[in-house]
């Protein structure tokens, strides 16, 4: 028998693999290429050309134990140096090795990060619609998840509320922009009072409240929008970062955490996220995709296929009556739903052959998330079942 | 703050963090090259050439996403099918790639089936001396590890101690042959009589016990000496593999469970283990590595190497007078310490320059685990230092 909090995830996850398996249904009446599939985040834009040679450039390196042997668990030096220099040249911040630490992916830095900080009962605040991953990293250390509720006008968090959720029990907080689901980037204005809300708070019950910035979009933002770097605004501010977006390696599991030497607990905190991420079962990030990603920093992703697909998907929903925020960066639209059930729309549209998230599953009913990381014709082809659907539904 | 769970973890690792240290400060007064560190598992022979061709290879592929992209959290099914027919021709047995799920290494792997096994203190059972992570595996679901203590004539499990160690609660059982810190292979009798144990208990007591079987080590066995491969002797088997000694890739991260249809709730584990890789923070194992271990499956490294450091080093320290089990796989020895007081005797051991762990590290106090994964040099030189040392101690 598999352990009881396991019985549960099996039963819940069941709901997208019925999602899943009725998309290789549909597949196998209509052919793959009829089936419009925006339900995952997986780029589909190619990594760049400098990530081939990196790894040719490696894997050709005489001392192959040297690339592939254990290093510290927070990873090799000298890449650790090099995102350092990096982060600091893009933010004029001044970080140095010590305060980076490799890790497997965002999910595998944000894990760390929890279990180096939650007590039992601890609880971790986020703004939904979140990533409903959150909720199982959370609950992985035994804290509790504590929702915030939507602000549907402009998806920006809803500070009035989180300020009255802040308790002695809070340890963390969880920010995700450029936002999955809703591609929106917070604000420079909303990082500005959201600081000033922990600092305030921190001060009230004299415990430290750690701001985590979940940034695997970051890399993902049109028009030059700024995405503000939080470690310039709240001391306790630790980042997790990836490069499977910005990079299109989502299968490599690379990413890291910066620790900055303002946070409360500095050197404890780094030493118990080293030790975590040992005991967690990582050991370490991959080592060969640690040496790529360093020789990659400042290589970029096509981000102008990602800009054609949000403008055409975003413009013609809009012109067919679908009510939307535009969003900023990542590659999600996050569309009111015409009617109120979300899951049944979802239904609707897979009679069409498209297959969309309800935003149920990001904590946001009554919306639906739209992941435009597909080829642009996918999207052609999928328009005309999005304007049937609105119209039969107003009909 | 850091958690309280993460305070005791800092503070037990500032043992080998200290030792770590005085490796360094005896390699700043007297040249690295003088130092002879016997302190660490990390592979010294190279990767076998077929891991470089693989790399480069698979990096040419026009498909680029297809090889850095995301898929099914269990792993690619072509290369899990490659690894089912491997094991198959190897040992007989008849898996498919649906028994195979693709981890972050064994310790990934490990995390992966005691998440989906473990209520809170359900008890894990292994035998010392035994990898000390277990400690910290178990612990990250609030189970319990039971420790049966060694027995030291020939390190085979204490067999009659755990039959009255086995309760209700026992979920499961560790195993790690060719054994890390002893190199001794649990023998097919030990195998045999393990599991009659383990079927009499679990219908005494109307439980499913689950045998897991760590096994990093299983291509490192000398002499063609014979690891038995346990689905075969025990329906309630799950193998926990890694390619990070086989391929020396420990700093890749690479490895998978075999979950056999024979055991129980077999469907349920599978769909379990796939969602924790997932919610664990691994999402998948490393995708670029995934496809170069299929096309190395039959690759080897030079074992001859170790086989050389393993003569040198058991017959140099018998000779001196020290006592040790030959060890018939791994690359480590286990060598009993000529003072009782195993810390003590590393101490000095280090004023000869010489890095090794004390037994207690391993749960068996009064021994000391000597990694003869290192240059064969580094043995000669350091053998003048043994033999002092124990002239030394017995003068």
């Amino acid at each position: 028998m598999i352990s009881q909090k396991m019985q549960e995830q099996v039963k819940s996850s069941s709901v997208i693999r019925a999602m899943f398996e009725e998309g290789k249904r549909l597949a196998g009446i209509y052919g793959a290429e009829n089936v419009y599939d925006f339900s995952l985040g997986n780029p589909s834009v190619e990594p760049p050309e400098e990530v081939r040679k990196a790894i040719i450039e490696i894997a050709n390196d005489k001392n192959s134990l040297g690339v592939h042997g254990y290093m510290n668990n927070s990873g090799y030096e000298d890449v650790r140096t090099a995102i350092a220099n990096s982060i600091n040249e893009k933010y004029s911040t001044a970080f140095t090795h010590n305060n980076i630490i490799m890790t497997v992916g965002a999910a595998g830095g944000l894990n760390v990060i929890l279990k180096t900080l939650l007590n039992p009962q601890d609880e971790v605040i986020t703004f939904a619609p979140f990533f409903g991953e959150y909720r199982s990293y959370v609950k992985n250390f035994e804290g509790e998840l504590v929702v915030i509720s939507p602000n549907t006008k402009d998806f920006q968090p809803n500070l009035e509320e989180f300020k009255g959720k802040i308790t002695p029990k809070t340890k963390a907080v969880i920010v995700n922009s450029p936002n999955n689901p809703t591609g929106v980037v917070y604000s420079e204005d909303t990082i500005i009072k959201l600081s000033e809300i922990l600092r305030d708070k921190q001060k009230e019950f004299g415990t430290d409240i750690y701001l985590v910035s979940d940034e695997p979009y970051r890399e993902l933002a049109y028009n030059n929008v700024e995405v503000p770097y939080l470690t310039k605004y709240y001391a306790n501010t630790i980042v997790g970062y990836s490069f499977s977006k910005s990079l299109s390696l989502p299968g490599e599991r690379i990413g890291y955490l910066v620790i900055s030497e303002q946070a409360a607990d500095y050197e404890n905190i780094i030493s118990a996220a080293n030790i975590a991420n040992r005991i967690l079962g990582f050991v370490n990030a991959p080592s060969l995709f640690q040496r790529v990603i360093a020789k990659c920093l400042d290589a970029k992703v096509n981000l102008e296929a990602y800009n054609q697909n949000r403008e055409l998907l975003y413009n013609e929903l809009v012109s067919y009556g679908y009510d939307c925020t535009k969003p900023e960066g990542a590659f999600y639209l996050f569309v009111k739903t015409p009617i109120e059930n979300d899951a049944e729309f979802c239904k609707l549209a897979n009679e069409k052959n498209i297959l969309i998230v309800p935003g149920t599953a990001f904590g946001c009913p009554g919306y639906v998330r739209i992941a435009y990381c597909v080829a642009y014709k996918t999207i052609e082809k999928a328009l005309p079942g999005f304007k049937a659907l609105i119209e039969e539904l107003k009909a």
